[in-house]
């Protein structure tokens, strides 16, 4: 098994937190995403979406997507879990998970691509088209963010973590959310004082630096 | 166990097209959305993210966010399974599901949000906010679209599903995603030939009517 990396990659950042929370070591190739290696072969057949990260298998078989990733090393590692330890628990982890990624991740992730000139002409993730950068989707994107942590600070308040007193998947949803919307200057700190402590405390994990 | 749900709304009708792949029957509480009942008691308490639809377990547990819901039912009813069999097939069921939904299905929600008068005043979902509906929203959601489309066509040639030769829950993903595109006239017919069949057919299973 091998898995396919990017350094500085939100996505890629989230399945590494994910292995270091898990105790879970898979080689790993890191690839030029910068160069536009994901465009040239052998990535391009391997990988025609064209974002990373993505997981080889040993058979050959490529698994795209973060949270595809991370299910697939769950069930064969399943301690600790991080996805829930029985059908309740792994709704409920999901539900979280999804609401952070729907109403937080993915505005910030397409605000982020929208305005910061590194982005230019690949605005959409796997894409070199020609598609203009568009200010409305990163304010949308930050006015979305405002509201869910406007519905999570309350929920904050008298749990440790977002899906209750265990450390899950959708924390480091949120963790990657929290650290997008600080570069993105989202005035959080200000008006949600149980979602800053929540995001000071998964920075200090060791697993943040993974 | 009950499901509240809403006849129209498009992530409603992917869990009823589940529980009728399935044959799963459960009690079904009809909530008057357009008139604001989810902003109201009961269902602020039970469901402070206000969207349909969500699940009550006998102990109360709510759980919102359709696919947790679908996740949920499968590991009651694991047959005939629509989630993927082992811990591979899952995998790449997953990847799918989420390509199609975040390329595809989410763009076209917020497509048909930020463009058809009945959501003025209520553009991110959920929510009663002042936000503007705005074109370029809309004039995204369907360019990024016609990328994922440009991307799936070739593999819908060969094989019958998204995921491969058996229905998923990726192709529930796939047949709302399509019913959107269709709505707001993106031109899928004239140039995705493999697509625009895979969309008929699963128009016509029965399912597709729950």
């Amino acid at each position: 098994m091998k898995l396919y990396d990017f350094g500085p990659a939100a996505n890629a950042k989230r399945v590494r937190m994910f292995l270091a929370e898990k105790g879970i070591e898979i080689p790993i190739v890191e690839v030029q995403v910068r160069d536009g290696a994901l465009f040239e072969e052998p990535y391009r057949t391997m990988n025609p979406f064209a974002v990373v990260p993505f997981l080889e298998l040993d058979d050959g078989t490529v698994i795209g997507e973060s949270m595809a990733i991370c299910k697939y090393l769950e069930e064969l590692h399943p301690e600790p879990s991080l996805l829930g330890r029985d059908a309740r628990e792994r709704a409920l982890i999901e539900m979280w998970n999804r609401r952070l990624e729907i109403d937080g991740l993915m505005p910030m992730i397409h605000a982020v691509r929208n305005t910061n000139p590194l982005f230019a002409g690949r605005v959409v993730p796997g894409t070199r088209t020609g598609l203009a950068q568009l200010p409305e989707i990163a304010e949308r994107g930050k006015a979305m963010l405002m509201i869910l942590l406007e519905r999570i600070d309350p929920a904050l308040k008298d749990n440790a973590f977002i899906a209750g007193e265990r450390f899950s998947i959708a924390d480091i949803t949120g963790f990657f959310m929290m650290n997008a919307a600080k570069i993105l200057d989202v005035p959080f700190a200000e008006h949600f004082p149980n979602v800053t402590r929540w995001h000071a405390d998964l920075a200090s994990r060791p697993s943040a630096e993974a």
